[in-house]
């Protein structure tokens, strides 16, 4: 296993990564990406144990109290996000290999290594997808879905561009999958394979950027914020042994549909957590404001804690009743995992809108640490900021600076983005939710309350 | 036990009870009461057993697995109820005995005689209340609230009323408590007890006709709706036995809290399974329709499967966090019930809105079973109803009749109110649910997202 | 003009109409149509004028002015219906000119002599549809939409189906006119044409019973229930002078969106003022129960009035933009109307579950008139139906009437589809409203924000 | 009049401005007040006429006309800050004239002479408030709230903050008035003023930076973001020609409720084109996309003009309904006014969440400007952000930064809580729009619905 430092040096490995216009010369040192990788490194630092250990986080859990308690376990995003690539790679290999029994097998010997190597690994898989009216095959521009331009005895060539990836800067390896089904003409377009960062012809261009100034005024952010990449991939070369998948269109969706399953079985507790801390946040703020017995305010605190306590509910139901799959991981179950993921994801922004109207204007407006530095401005700040005695002005422009980062600042937009749309988007939501619907017995609860017999 | 057709018998007891503004001669075989009767009949001709057996419906669960044995078991809705009393009874007595041991003692040993003589109870606890905004001794008529006007030797006399009580006719004792906390100078008013539905002084109004005419064209409302009762209490006569608290104000709430408990356990699984059958409902009338696959009509399908998904996913969360009483009855956790059964409440007019909205008008305009059977009308409108060959024009109309029954009707509205009002409201529920949500968990959870430590 | 009673006797024209299951022998006197041609009679008598005048009612508002004036109108629901028909012809008359002439003329001549006639019309549109899946001309069933089966030199033979038709057991002329756009190979379906009530081959089919028993228990539904009818017409018979539109494809939905647009219109005013009177309720069971100040019914009210205001800005909206069409009436923006009137509908539902929780369970549970007449019981119900010396019991027992029959009876489920489902249900509002929005306008305003000039 | 270069000098007055931590030398060339300076530098250019003129904007609109087309006039923030205030002075100087006619002369002279000397101002209403659960003269500090501290005979001494001021740094003039309705004993905090920005003892800390870096990546934000200011007054003293009210608790409200009135009339027109801007950059995004066809993506966007138009409608009836004030302006409708208001701030999100779901995750990844100019990158950025030969990918990238900035950058939050708590927040307009409801009338209108006569 690697710890922090080995992990930092390990970045050194002549990837190319832009931000702001240029290239990154040290990707360990540049100041957007200092928060990611001191996450990164405390998790390597975290986990580590002497000699032929294997990352506890990285294991598959194989019962329902292992995956009860695997979302327990905290681990940062880059170790998270490990995880859920070698959860799909089992899974989707599994369902591939009636097709391409070599698939499964290259997708399982992967895994193995990257435990034993330790490595950190990225999802991509959103293609820039040109004009979504049109399947990959007829777009004006060929590579507007990552594609196989060229085989060789000794691998692939593939040309694209994967959008939206956290954390690609900071990775070792990249999980390049097809972004949805194909169609049997589009065959050059059903590819799953895995990349190394630093692989010639890929350029990771980071964009958005993290908190800046003061970090103490951003409170969350400060430790959240991961710069996402826009990554191109110049005709790169991929051995066969890390090919999982190419040309079996029929199974082009397996890998999407796996990661779907992983990512929001991840995330759902996350989403119960926040809420949770949501509610919390505004009854901390109304407290701090003396206007906790306020009706009005109850009401909106109350009907946040219901929120919470249906996202909750829909974990809970996953969790009891998940199942163990072929590949010995248990799957929290689906359907209560894609309805509370699109509860949480649908009902985010009222939660935020409860809460910033619960705290009021000085979620925007309260004075900076700086400020309250200032001689000529500190102790009157206090003053202004406090509510009672045993309520401090500093302790109270925290908590509004910890409001700021839930609600309005330049984090609270990405995380906002993270919760809309991770996963797929609400109607990804839905459309998984609906399929995991069991409508045969619905209807037959209809006919049995009706006094139906069956039409047809 | 009984057979139905004791049942029925033990019903000519004196008891008084008026409809339509005339005293009824013979319940049992009164139009009103035909429908609740038969189903409680057969009742007890379903769970009937030889010897000294006890209904298996009325057995308190004593694990996890046996309450959800049980809620997976049917009834009629007066053994249901029966079940809800003994239930409350058994839990609110073990939560009165420090203050009033012969109180529990009194509870337990009704308990034990309702299953030896097999009885049918109904929970009667919403009094007249007067004005709202005064307390029951403030009011200007002191009978506002049910209250004790008289002490004696062997036993007390209670006047008042209890209203929005289903089944009361039908069933053999009226469990009386008080329907609120109660202050010091409340004594008379802190009153638990068992009254025979035919004790002398009670009065019985059954209020709302059922379903009248050709009952095929109300399929749902035929075999479903239960008349309510307004019950007044004219200076009737409690032994002390049947007297569960007397004065002690400080449990006066305890009995409507276990009530409330009882019936929001009861109520959620047949809330989601009612939700459940409302999308199948939609489903079939949009595939008899031919549009289930316009998308908004999906779309809707699509929002009315997440609802139900949610109200099952509080079913299940709070199935899987019960815990066991120190009565050793299984409580189902209340948290996740109370905010279950708040959504089942809040949405089911949506559910029925997106319903209505899928059917269209023929949910109201669909002709009657006579008018088919008229030979100057029934062919064409057979003709007319169907939509395809594989859709009979008399199916796809008891379809509507379903819709209808369930959307309209005013079976629907009765069943509407049943859904809003049970258990107290809207606001009841969002008070429970308040009450039990972990605030401090969520307070830390907020600190910690933050970086805040404790303040005060 | 008529008075009513040469109205009433009018309806014994040789009409052909069935309730449940029989042939209704005198229209006039039957039961179930007993309120509502009360209330058409009631308009007749108050439109009466004598010698050559015509009912102000039924002229065309020329101005905006004339426009709202009439909206403060009262009327009865036949005579409103009339009105709507009869600017839906003129309106589509002059649509079709171009291409009909005739059919323009036929318009312009029918109103006259309606007028002259000061008969009563009904609208009939909706199809028995069949497959909604399928177009008119491929359906198993030809006659699934109303066609012309037959032409001859003196008129056209039609037959079919229309479903959902108020009134018309009680009307003197049918309005028939195609259901929606029509294909150039559906010509046979393109037909729009008047037929008398009591033509050979119309069978009216009345389904739906009104309020029955004691009619001072459904204060509302009494007055306002009107039975819908299922009218067939087999093979019915049409000179050419009462044909509209033949067979002009193109202009098959130029009646229905003339239709849509007057039936909208009609009801913004209508939908507003009932929303207000929703919320008045509210608050008078609210005074009566002595809540009017708890907080979270003061909420609720409050949600309420926002709602009312809303959809009368609507119709505000809508008023004043205005513009007169060609033929000389003018007609409310449609926008605003069409807005509007989801708004009404869509939260209908909402509103009348605010109303339920406010009122609690009397709504349902409330006693009879009969009742309240028992001299065993009145007396008693009357007391603990009084809340305080200021609110008397009968006075609170009445408004809870009120109550149910605005949310739960059986006329509050007739009501309820009318709000959701009249002029076409929920999409169909959508689809006008958004066909009427300004999307070029949107767009600039969004480039201008944007600092974008235009792309394409 | 003054030009803008004479409104950039007329800003070094020896204010005392702060910012991150530091006292702000030179007020007209700090980094963070460019923006809103060089607009309202622009503004003065725009309106600048020679002679004795007075700015257009500033000018009482003294017809529902005037009104109308006040509301189509662009301006800068500062000059439309600057109409609010001298509108509110003029409303609230009426109001006051009974019990201190000097005021109201005070404030009718400082508005002309505002004009005459065509300064601007802005208005300071929001105090520190310490505990809300106690009032002003309750509070521990008694500074929680502004107060008089003295009087003399030349005028008062005032102490105390305010916050949320936006634009107090760049203006010449502060309206300082009450927050809120005082009691009879709070006579010190019944003041209202104006206090020249550089009047000794007042400190402006500015908080809040706008954007940052490449401000053509903030394409709303780099001409829209407004810092906000945190108000000190350390013992201010006022002459008594600029004292509009000193004690007269009666009173104190009257200039916050002139003030709500004038914010909230000023805005409804802002948020209904914003509305619309919305609806239009979904819509273009949806077609940059190639989206637009896709049935959720259209109900979305359905969904977002209705909403935008409802807003609309309401600002439309506000206008149609407005009425003449006694100091002569016309004045909106305020029932419509605040019910579009609270429309409008309430589903704020909702369509921010739409735009976003529709946008997906480019608007948070779509790359800068300067990654468009690297050579290593721009082209393949070029490349995969365009998605037909018609949509250009900087086009489309930069469509994607004008999401991101309604949406999820810190300008957006900052303008997200202006939406939600500009003019005093959700609860705030909901209490003022029942105020403005006519009970009286929805009562009458419920009891002649339910044929109720009147009981009370």
């Amino acid at each position: 296993m690697l710890t922090g430092a080995e992990y930092r040096a390990s970045l050194a490995d002549g990837r190319r990564v832009y931000a702001d216009g240029r290239q990154v010369a040290d990707v360990a040192g540049h100041a957007d990406f200092v928060v990611p990788i001191a996450a990164a490194a405390g998790g390597y630092d975290r986990f580590w144990k002497p000699g032929d250990a294997v990352n506890e986080y990285l294991k598959p859990p194989e019962s329902a109290d292992a995956l009860r308690a695997h979302g327990a376990m905290r681990a940062d995003q880059l170790t998270h996000g490990t995880f859920t690539c070698l959860m799909t790679l089992l899974t989707a290999g599994d369902r591939i290999a009636d097709v391409r029994p070599q698939g499964q097998a290259a997708a399982r010997k992967f895994v193995a290594e990257a435990l034993r190597r330790d490595i950190r690994m990225v999802e991509t898989i959103t293609d820039a997808k040109g004009d979504r009216a049109l399947p990959p095959a007829k777009q004006s521009d060929p590579d507007a879905y990552l594609r196989v331009v060229a085989r060789q005895a000794d691998g692939v060539i593939i040309r694209g561009a994967k959008l939206h990836v956290s954390l690609a800067a900071m990775a070792h390896e990249l999980m390049v999958i097809p972004t949805k089904a194909m169609k049997k003409d589009e065959a050059d377009y059903a590819i799953a394979c895995a990349v190394p960062a630093n692989a010639p012809g890929v350029k990771i261009v980071s964009v958005g950027a993290p908190p800046h100034g003061d970090l103490r005024d951003s409170p969350i952010g400060a430790v959240r914020y991961n710069p996402q990449c826009f990554i191109i991939f110049e005709d790169v070369f991929v051995p066969w042994d890390r090919v999982f998948l190419d040309g079996e269109t029929e199974h082009a969706a397996s890998f999407a549909h796996a990661l779907g399953l992983w990512l929001r079985a991840g995330s759902l507790a996350q989403a119960a957590n926040e809420a949770d801390a949501i509610v919390g946040m505004a009854q901390l703020v109304a407290e701090a404001n003396g206007l906790e017995k306020v009706a009005h305010i109850r009401e909106k605190i109350t009907d946040m804690a219901l929120h919470a306590t249906m996202v909750r509910a829909a974990y809970e139901a996953s969790m009891a009743n998940g199942q163990v799959q072929p590949n010995g991981a248990v799957l929290p179950n689906e359907l209560y995992a894609n309805a509370g993921k699109y509860l949480a994801a649908a009902e985010h922004g009222l939660m935020l809108r409860h809460l910033l109207d619960i705290a009021g204007g000085s979620a925007l407006t309260a004075p900076s640490h700086a400020d309250f530095e200032n001689p000529e401005t500190g102790d009157l700040l206090r003053k202004y900021m406090a509510t009672k005695p045993e309520v401090d002005g500093l302790y109270r422009t925290k908590l509004f600076h910890a409001v700021r980062d839930m609600t309005v600042s330049s984090y609270a937009g990405y995380h906002a983005i993270g919760q809309l749309l991770g996963g797929g988007g609400l109607n990804a939501q839905r459309v998984v939710m609906r399929g995991r619907y069991d409508f045969d017995r619905a209807k037959q609860f209809a006919r049995d309350a009706s006094g139906l017999g069956s039409n047809t």
